[in-house]
């Protein structure tokens, strides 16, 4: 039995490593078009703010372990062109320019996101410089240094262009925000979405939404973004105004894809073809409150998707209850989490939505060192279900998203929701834990 | 209607608050036998750490705000001491030592729970101290600074035990912790509590397990503890072995008491007379594990069940879903934590327990400032179900054992809980959390 696996990150390299445990003796074949395989790419804004760590330090697990140890046939530098579904083979090109041909007994296909590289005349001068792949971070990392960039244009608004202002900033760089839309992180609660706002001028960051980009030029080794009532002069620019799913390959072979063009599959990671599999930021996946199909593209699916893949193939079978939208980033001071669907989405999804934002305390009542936390909630308000929170503060953010995520899973309503028994110590919350405050003030509102 | 409320801490004042805003005309009294209302008992610790701080930034809401604003007759300085169910009458003394009497329609018992003061010889030894009430507080503050104190011992192993270790040694107090069972917190995993151990040892605290205390004697300004094979010279001795339920006047009343004595409460927070309801540390609990009554004094609980009180008796009812046994705490660097059920308590309540511990990292692979955590976890080998979790931590372990506390509530499969989509960023996780590492260890080991 020969698995064949396009992608060699997070679903690819999970599913590859899970399907040699299930069933050592398979023939395991992973196509990568770049060099790098299994690193973290979530890690890769952290990693250049500090200069002395080299982006090698991402790799979570080495090509070396991979075809050594677990014997698993890891070819890089070879980009899979097409799929064959008559024939159960994919073809391909290798970096040196040869092309090759394998056969497949279960494919899957992990070929993850791209980004969306914004249509401007002049995308393509030097300097402009997206972050999506490892050898995107080594590029950037070392355009940063041999062009000693002291000024920077993040185009953008999602968490990468947050984390990459940080990121910059802590390396000095003066950094300039500009976005055509008036909003930062449109997902977010307006309240919270303007603690963000100040938390980035706090730091120097300089935003200016609402501006359209027209262009980008170079003059010497300066960089000009163009909007129609100003210009920024930058050594860099980067684009990041969000990815898309690397699902041209799975169109052109025929198979379905669903929201956002995200390769479809259903709950067992099976794309309709009975022998063809995908996982990871490519594929689709079912959200556990509308449930209904979704993408959100985030490291936690592809590897769970990657894994699961193999279990369907080789092990007993793993239905993926799917996914909650959870999501977390820090922003200089701030931590920034969310889980589930915001008003917008909910009315999208037919939900009577009622939102409810709240101001509480990181720690006790006169604890030493507390600060503010915001949590917006959002209820359904004919049935009383909880359908996502949000929050922001300094502290404690992170790790409460959690709760909710697991409650989502289990469809709680919002009074339900209130009455979970949440640990209490001074140091970490109130009494009422900001999470529960929000509860109750939302469980008013609702049925 | 007059609603009686015996105790004027956390469940007796969140009850009448509530009360007054169901039901503004309602006549609310309050029998607190101290001087302090509603205050924040678990900050104590914290507060006693620094010698700056009063005491009195502890109190949430003034005894003023509760009479004045919320018209709330609140009478401190008032014992109860006898209920006559007959006559629908409580009975008591002031601290001027005159006598009482006051008729109810409605009676709330929320008299807490009191330190279990060990039986010895000289316990009685000025300098002897425990810490319960906020008067406690006051007056081990003061000792310390009148007293000097430079040598302190703690006898016993909980909560209060170890905060109160790690706030004498911010002090710069020499501390030893001395008690007759070998392990330090038995409730914890023995993994994790060797962890607990290690950080106390590592700050200075001396720790003599296994050491049976005969008496306690007190020689000018020095204090002994005598055990078997040595004595320990101090100038503080602090007992903090337990609390118990302060169940007398119910008892004496023919109310009836559950487990560990404490008064026992249906889901609606009534003891059996129609009339009479407890809250707070002194009342029992449904366990949404076990389904069966526990006893857990804690303030989340309290607040909760007081708040319910005043919604059965005023309002629309409510019903308890009950308590997952969820604490937390702080000791010197670490973040210590639970909820559920252990295996030991598993076994008692008919459950199959198996148990696993991991160890995981507090961030993302090669994320600068990665920490060590520890996670214990169990399950219910027979059903698959997760029946609790334990972790210890340098960060991160607090606010995600509320994540748990949710799926015990939403009676989750060790499997369902692995689903969950539990938020990443490098920051703040590996990509698998820790929690999801161990559902994933645990359930290679249930059904």
């Amino acid at each position: 039995m020969r698995f064949v696996i396009i992608g060699g990150d997070a679903a690819g390299m999970s599913a590859a490593s899970r399907a040699g445990r299930l069933q050592p003796d398979t023939e395991i074949i992973v196509f990568e078009q770049t060099e790098d395989v299994s690193y973290s790419a979530c890690g890769m804004p952290y990693n250049i703010a500090n200069p002395d760590s080299p982006v090698e330090d991402l790799v979570v697990r080495s090509a070396k372990v991979f075809r050594e140890k677990q014997g698993i046939d890891l070819r890089t530098g070879h980009r899979v062109t097409a799929i064959d579904r008559e024939e159960k083979l994919v073809k391909g090109e290798t970096a040196e320019g040869d092309t090759f041909e394998c056969n497949y007994d279960k494919l899957l296909i992990a070929t993850g996101a791209s980004p969306v590289i914004p249509d401007l005349p002049g995308i393509e001068n030097e300097g402009v410089l997206p972050l999506k792949k490892l050898e995107d971070g080594r590029i950037l990392k070392a355009y940063l240094t041999e062009h000693n960039v002291k000024k920077a244009v993040i185009i953008g608004m999602g968490y990468i262009a947050l984390e990459m202002a940080d990121s910059l900033r802590t390396r000095d760089v003066e950094v300039t925000m500009v976005k055509p839309r008036s909003r930062l992180l449109p997902w977010l609660n307006e309240k919270l979405s303007d603690v963000v706002w100040k938390e980035l001028e706090d730091n120097g960051v300089e935003i200016y939404s609402g501006h359209t980009i027209n262009s980008i030029s170079k003059t010497n080794n300066t960089l000009t973004v163009h909007c129609d009532d100003r210009d920024f002069r930058c050594q860099l620019v980067l684009p990041a105004i969000g990815v898309k799913p690397c699902s041209e390959l799975a169109k052109e072979a025929g198979l379905k894809t669903s929201i956002h063009d995200a390769i479809s599959v259903d709950r067992f990671t099976n794309t309709g073809d009975p022998d063809i599999y995908s996982a990871g930021d490519c594929a689709d996946a079912y959200h556990v409150v509308t449930g209904k199909k979704s993408w959100v593209p985030l490291a936690v699916q592809a590897n769970r998707a990657g894994r699961a893949v193999a279990d369907n193939i080789f092990g007993d079978g793993l239905e993926l209850q799917g996914i909650a939208g959870s999501a977390m980033f820090r922003v200089f001071g701030l931590e920034v989490a969310r889980s589930g669907l915001n008003p917008y989405e909910a009315g999208e999804h037919g939900f009577d939505p009622v939102e409810i934002t709240i101001e509480s305390r990181s720690r006790a009542h006169a604890h030493p060192g507390n600060t503010t936390m915001h949590v917006a909630m959002v209820g359904d308000k004919q049935t009383g279900r909880l359908l996502g929170a949000q929050m922001v503060g300094r502290e404690g953010v992170a790790h409460r998203i959690h709760a909710v995520a697991v409650a989502l899973h289990a469809g709680m309503t919002v009074a339900d929701f209130w009455q979970c028994d949440l640990a209490y110590a001074p140091p970490f919350s109130p009494v009422w834990d900001p999470l529960l405050t929000a509860a109750n003030q939302l469980s008013k509102k609702v049925t």
